[in-house]
């Protein structure tokens, strides 16, 4: 009963934030379901190969690949990049200048790289991956008393735990540890550094507007308010012409009752 | 209750999804919906048969018939494959360009394709087929100190973990693991090569549109509204159409209220 | 409470699918409702007799005597069968063309195939009735190291675990994957000969018709508006004749409100 009234609840949570339009906590959300899938996948599926040359390229997949597809979706769902496409190839971009270009470059980058962002963080901060991958690549030298005679055939096996020869596998916990270290400081530089990006571009756009604060959010309602109207008198437009053809066709034409005053009101302007 | 409420909340979310015609979202809910079913199958009917030519066969038919099953069910449902049909029959396809056969193929194949594909995805990521069905041909002679007088009758038993001497199974883990890492790399590159595939079609279709952005969108508009108000008129009209013939067979007709109405109003039209 | 909400809910979408007249979907409910009903059925009813002869007959039944019930069920419930019944008694089937009488034929041995379809492809891809069987039949001569003197008798045993002597019973894992794998095989090649036929008997029906898809919309709108509006001018002018002659023989007819206003309506009409 308490899973089920925590899901209902999220629910609304979810619903709620999908009508309020807000970029900032979409992106919100995408992290969210990224972590619940990258979560989910670890539960399931997660198998280091234990043979060098292939753990390398399976930790390569199992990061990047994910990654890929939520870079590749992300754009794909952006209107903007459609907008800047069929702009482009109407118009040969003459209207765009350098700084919108780049504006617009990075709006729609940075949405997109939300998700795989956060997967690739997600991925280092567990280390599996990431140990699973280098564990071929630890020097031998570096370890005080690890038999010279052991190569990368041995290390490539450490993260199955067995395969490897009982006398060797006392490293095994420093390796780990040197590893999960690795990968988990790689993890949080590329949190502070994207933090800090962020934080820049933020204060660069801010400082490169020539609009103060109020004059901004102005700005925004009205773009806001002349997207809905657009859409609302299109949409109007469209089905008045619609039922014009329809009405050639058939001889009458079966309108509902708020499609008759539309016809009624609108009918005279078209 | 709180499974019933649960449900119930969830029911509305997808009746809410069906309703908004939102392509991606329908194919994400296929997508699910195959998910489940594989999950479903996997609980109760997997059992490699472990002997040498079954295993292969069975692996095969348990990734290859659901995945046709589901390949067909998408081309059947789809409303465009019979369009396309009755329009190359009734006028032998000469209104149709190259260009439109192209993207209309595209369209039904692309749909169509996404729940076996889904299907093969988790089935090689879950590895347990393809962990069957290729035991049978793993090389014996890369596996250091395996006897050389076993041939894949004994490969072909692994999957099952009896009637495998003991001498042997202790080189089961590592079979697995590189069967396991194949099968996961496979689906891995599977879903890289489809959303890479997805994105540059999606390229190529907006490029070579003649349309910009907004005008797509007041012609999806347009078609949406024509296609409602057509089956709503030819509703109609053969509800006028039935009324006549039964009033010449019987000497009236027992029509209700609202039908009345529209006979009324329609009557004079046709 | 919870329960029924849950119920109640459900029952909406039912009869939601029920009204929109998909035949897809309606289809789609009763081979649902048929994995419902076999699996309802295993849990609590299937116990191999273990026994050389009874097997075979206990096995068959299990799977035959269900899917021959639904076969007819799904026969009479079908009021094409009856149309075409009464049609070729009273006519001697003179207006059934050849065409017509297969796409009849087709349409009411198609509709009926898919829950005994279902039925058994679920039963076969559970693998116990074929199991128990086939067991019987099993070759011993092919089993390495079983006895030579133990015949029929001790494999029909099988199935069951107990009555068989210790000795042999290492060979029941290598005999029940073998079995299960026939079975499964055979219904993965069942579903995929199925989806196969449907496609083409569907591509087949499409090709031949001289409709377009757009006629054939209308066509079947038509149809279903013939059919209601027949159904309900035919039970008011049986309600009219019936009141006339009641009328004779009492001198007045006690008619209820809506009767008299039916009858005020459309007498004048018959």
């Amino acid at each position: 009963m308490a899973a089920a009234a925590l899901v209902t609840e999220n629910f609304k949570f979810v619903s709620l934030f999908f009508k309020s339009k807000d970029v900032m906590i979409f992106n919100g959300l995408i992290a969210l379901g990224t972590v619940a899938g990258q979560t989910a996948y670890n539960v399931f599926a997660f198998h280091c190969p234990c043979s060098p040359g292939r753990n390398y390229r399976y930790g390569l997949a199992a990061i990047g690949v994910p990654a890929l597809a939520f870079f590749l979706v992300g754009i794909m769902m952006n209107k903007n990049t459609w907008d800047l496409v069929s702009e482009c190839r109407l118009r040969n971009c003459r209207k765009l200048s350098g700084a919108a270009a780049f504006a617009l470059h990075g709006t729609i980058i940075g949405r997109a790289v939300v998700a795989p962002l956060t997967w690739v963080v997600i991925s280092l901060l567990q280390g599996q991956a990431y140990t699973c991958a280098l564990s071929e690549f630890v020097n031998s030298s570096t370890l005080v008393g690890f038999p010279r005679d052991q190569g990368s055939e041995v290390m490539a096996k450490f993260p199955c735990k067995n395969g490897v020869p009982t006398e060797v596998q006392v490293f095994w916990p420093e390796i780990e540890r040197q590893l999960k270290y690795e990968s988990q400081l790689i993890g949080w530089l590329l949190v502070a550094g994207t933090s800090l990006a962020v934080f820049l571009m933020l204060c660069m756009k801010r400082c490169s507007s020539p609009l103060g604060y109020l004059q901004e959010d102005y700005w925004s309602e009205y773009r806001s308010s002349e997207k809905a109207l657009f859409q609302r008198t299109a949409a109007v437009h469209a089905r008045l012409l619609a039922a014009d053809n329809i009405k050639s066709f058939f001889g009458f034409v079966a309108l509902d009752k708020e499609e008759k005053e539309q016809a009624a009101e609108y009918q005279t302007a078209t």
